[in-house]
C-alpha cells in the first residue's frame, strides 16, 4: 500500500530533513528483529527528519488530514518490528531531535530530545555524580525515544526499575498536532491522569514524543562486579531466586545457560566451563562486601561451583565478558543456523526456575538449539530458537517452541514481552495476557486519541480476526 | 438533583448491602475536607456495600443504563472531595471488600480488596519481614481503594516513591460493568497500554477498582529517628534541600515550621523551643551510621541548633511526638479559628527553600496564621490557612492567599496537588498545571472510557466555562 507523501513538500521543512530517496526510505523499513522475523520490513513512502516539535506538529496534522500513517522511527533497534510502518506512509525519523534541552543536577533531572542515545545522557551527567539507571543493553545505540516507546528496561532493572519510573514527564505531539505537556518537575503528583505512564510504552500508537523529562540518580561509592558458575541451570536459576527473594543488593543478576556459555567460550576462545553462569553487579554506599558475602552464601546452597568477584574496573570487565559478547557469540555461532523472533518473556521471580527448567525441556524435546540467557533477578528471559531458515520443518518446529514458550510465560502469571513491546511480533499474545476486556479499553483509548488510526497502525493490536497472525506486515 | 435508584432492589444484592436511609447516607455525603471546603457535602440517593466484584459490575451496569451516577466511598479521608456524590446518585461503600485475596510473600506480593486499611496490609505481612513503604499518614484509617484512587503518598515516600510505583496491576470495573485486569504479576511488562497507571490516581472516575496486586518491600535491618531543629525556617528548608541533593539515604524527611512548633508545644505541653524542626527517620541494611553523620554535618552546615537521633523505638516516638501530635494541635489550637482547604502542593526539590519562604512571606502579609509541614524531601508542603470563619473579609484573605499559594506551586514546575487528587477542591488548577491539550486529552480518555459519565461524575474537570469555581457540588 502506498501513500502520496507529496503534500510533505508543501510544509515548513529543509530540503535535509525530508527524502522520497529509495536509499533512504529503504534504510527505515526495518528494525533488528526484521531478519529473525523472517520479513523484508515495509518500505515507507517517504522518510521525515523533525528538527522540532513544530515540524512533528505539523507532519502530524498534515498526516492525519489525508489519512496518512506516520510511524516514529528512531535507532531502529526495536526486536518486535515496533518502528516498522506497517501500513507504509511515513517515517518520522527523531535522531536529529537529540538536544539536552535542560539540566538540573540539583533536581536530579534532565529534559531531552527523543533522539538522544542512552548512554549520551550517562556521559552529560557523569561529571557530577550522576547516572540514568534504566538503560537497556543497548543504550549505547539506542535512543530515549526508542526507550520510551516500549517502556524499555535492562540488566539494573532489578533494582532501579524500568524507563517508566524514571520518566517524570513528556512533551508530546497527537495525531491531530496538538502539542500536549505530561507529568510535572515535582517527583510526585496526583493532578489529574496519568498520562506519562500511558505514552510510555504505548509504541507511537498515541503520540510522538518529542522531549522526555528524566530522573537521574546518584553514582552509588561502591561497586563490585563478578561471576558465579554452577554445576547445572537449575541450581542457577534457584540460586537467583533465593538471592532476590533474600532481597541481597544486587543492581546486575544475569543468568546464561551451559549452551550459551559454549557459544561465548567458542566466540572468545575462552576455557571457562561450558556451564550456567550468573554475572552479578553490586552497588551500594555501604556494606557492599556484606552483601557480597550473603549472596555468596545462598549461592553455596545452590552448590555454586565458583564464584568471582572483584572491584577493580579490568577485572570486573574480564569477568563479565562472556555476557558482554554473548549476542555475538549466539549469532556467530553457527552459520546455517538464525534465531526466531529474539525478544524477551518475563515471570514472577517464583516461576523464574520453572520457566527456565521448562524452557530447557521443551528445547530438548524439541531436538533444537535454545541457547537462553536474561536479567535474571526481573524473572526475565531471551530466548533464541536457532533453526536452519531453509528447513521449513525445523523452522515450524521451532515457531511452536517459541508459541509454547511465550504461552507458558503468561500461563505463569508472566508477560510475552517484559521489555521489547508487542509491534507486530507479540500481537498474538495481547489479548491472552490481559484478557478482552483490558484489549478493548486499549483499543477504545486507541480510537479516542487517534480516530483516524494515523499513528503507528497495525502495531500492538492484532487487525486479523483469528488472533493466530505473529506477523503480517502486508495485512 | 435526585435519582430514582429504586431499581438496585430488583439487583441480587442482601438486605444489609443497600440503604435508602437519611442516616446511611448522610454519612456517605463528605470526606475529611468538606467541612474546611465549607461545604455541606451532597447526600447520596443510596447507598450500595457491594461484597464481590460482580456485585460491583452488577450496580454499575445497571446504573449506567439508568444515568445515574456511581460514586465510589471507602474510609472518607479524602481531602478534596474525590468521594462526595456530587451528582448524587450511588455512593458506592467498597469497605467490605476488604480480603487478602491472594498472598506471596516469595514474590513480594500481595492481592487485596479496594476495602481493605492500609496498615492492615502491613500487619498481614510483617511477620515475613516486609511491609507497605508508600503508606500515608493516615494509613491506619485509609483504604488501599482511596490511596488508589488519588495516588497517595506520605512520610516514606522521598524514599520509597507513591502508591503508583507499587500497584503491579488491578482487578477494576469500568462503566458498563466490564470487568478488566490490567498489569502483570511479572515485575515489569512492556506488553499494551499501561492501563494501572492510568486508573492509579484517576479518583474513580474512570472505573472501580475492586483487587489490586501490590508491591511489598523488606524491612531494613537499621532504622533510626530523630529530630533536628532549626533557628529559622529558611535554614530548615535549605538544610533538607542539601540533603536531598547530597542523596542522604533517608526513609522520611518531615519539616514543621515554627508556628507549628508553637502548637505542637501548646497541645503537648512540651517544652522544645518554638522554632522549626526537621524530623527524620533513616532506613539502611548497612551504613546508617554513616548516613546520619553526613546527615549532621549537612545540616551543620545550615546551623541546626539541635540534632538528636535514636535506636530505640520509644525514645524514636518521643522524639517525633510533635510530629505525630501536628493535626491535632492544629486543629485544637483555636476554637475560633478553622483552616481552609486542607491540602498540599508539590515543588521541585530546588525550588523548596523558595515555596517555603514564599509561603511564610504571604502568610505575614496577609497578618494570617498559617502552620506549615510537609514530607519536605519530596518538595511536599501542607499549609493550614487559619481563618475565623464568620468573618467574611478573613476568609476572602484566606482564599486569596490560598489561591496564590497553589498558583505559586505551579510557578515554580509543581503541583496543585501532590498526594491529594483534584477532586472537587482542586479543579480550578488542573489546566493551569498541564495546559488545555493535555487537559481535552485527559477529558477524551474519559469519554471514551465512561460515555454516559455514570462513574464519579463532576470529579477533576472544571464544569463551569470560567475556570474559577473552587467548588460548588450543586453545579
Amino acid at each position: 500500500m502506498t501513500h502520496d507523501c507529496s503534500f510533505l513538500e508543501d510544509l515548513d521543512l529543509a530540503d535535509e530533513q525530508l527524502s522520497f530517496a529509495d536509499g533512504r526510505r529503504e534504510s527505515h523499513a526495518a528494525d533488528w528483529g526484521t531478519e529473525h522475523n523472517d520479513g523484508d520490513g515495509v518500505v515507507p513512502d517517504a522518510v521525515v527528519w523533525p528538527e522540532s516539535t513544530d515540524d512533528v506538529s505539523a507532519v502530524l496534522a498534515a498526516a492525519q488530514d489525508r489519512g496518512v500513517p506516520v510511524t516514529p522511527y528512531a535507532a531502529g533497534t526495536g526486536l518486535e518490528g515496533n518502528a516498522v510502518p506497517a501500513h507504509g506512509g511515513i517515517s518520522l525519523d527523531l535522531t536529529r531531535m537529540d538536544d539536552v534541552v535542560d539540566y538540573r543536577p540539583e533536581d536530579f533531572q534532565i529534559d531531552v530530545g527523543p533522539g538522544i542515545i542512552g548512554s549520551d545522557v550517562d556521559e552529560y551527567v557523569a561529571s557530577d555524580g550522576l547516572f540514568f539507571p534504566p538503560l537497556p543493553s543497548s543504550g549505547d545505540i539506542s535512543t530515549i525515544g526508542g526507550m520510551i516507546a516500549t517502556d524499555a528496561s535492562g540488566m539494573q532493572t532489578v533494582r532501579y526499575g524500568e524507563i517508566a519510573d524514571w520518566v517524570l514527564g513528556l512533551e508530546a505531539v497527537l495525531a491531530d498536532g496538538t502539542v500536549i505537556e505530561t507529568g510535572s518537575r515535582a517527583i510526585k503528583t496526583s493532578s489529574g491522569y496519568n498520562l506519562t505512564d500511558l505514552l510510555v510504552g504505548s509504541e507511537g500508537t498515541l503520540a510522538v514524543v518529542t522531549e522526555a523529562t528524566l530522573e537521574l540518580a546518584g553514582r552509588p561509592e561502591q561497586i563490585r562486579g563478578g561471576r558465579a558458575i554452577f554445576e547445572t541451570l537449575d541450581d542457577a536459576a534457584e540460586a537467583v531466586f533465593d538471592a532476590v527473594r533474600t532481597d541481597v543488593g544486587v543492581a546486575k543478576i544475569e543468568l546464561v545457560d551451559g549452551l550459551s556459555a559454549t557459544m561465548a567460550n567458542e566466540y572468545l576462545g575462552s576455557e571457562l566451563p561450558d556451564a550456567p553462569m550468573v554475572f552479578l553487579e553490586f552497588h551500594a554506599n555501604h556494606g557492599v562486601d556484606e552483601e557480597i558475602e550473603l549472596c555468596r552464601t545462598i549461592f553455596e546452597n545452590h552448590d555454586v561451583v565458583r564464584f568471582e568477584m572483584s572491584d577493580d574496573d579490568s577485572e570486573m570487565d574480564d569477568l563479565w565478558q562472556a555476557r558482554r559478547e554473548l549476542a555475538y557469540a549466539v549469532a556467530s555461532y553457527d552459520p546455517d543456523l538464525e534465531p526466531l523472533h529474539p525478544g524477551d518473556v518475563t515471570v514472577p521471580i517464583s516461576s523464574y526456575p520453572e520457566m527456565v527448567h521448562e524452557t530447557k525441556r521443551l528445547a530438548d524435546e524439541s531436538d533444537l538449539l535454545v541457547p537462553c540467557f536474561g536479567h535474571a533477578g526481573d524473572g526475565n528471559l531471551h530466548y533464541s530458537v536457532l533453526v536452519d531458515p531453509d528447513d521449513p520443518e525445523q523452522v515450524e518446529r521451532g515457531e511452536e517452541l517459541y508459541r509454547t514458550l511465550v504461552d507458558l510465560a503468561i500461563e505463569l502469571g508472566g508477560t510475552a514481552t517484559g521489555e521489547h513491546g508487542i509491534g507486530q511480533g507479540k500481537q498474538a499474545y495481547l489479548e491472552p495476557e490481559h484478557g478482552a476486556g483490558a484489549v478493548e479499553a486499549m483499543r477504545t483509548i486507541k480510537r479516542a486519541l487517534d480516530p483516524s488510526d494515523t499513528l503507528n497502525p497495525g502495531k500492538i493490536f492484532p487487525e486479523t480476526a483469528d488472533g493466530e497472525r505473529i506477523r503480517d506486515p502486508e495485512q
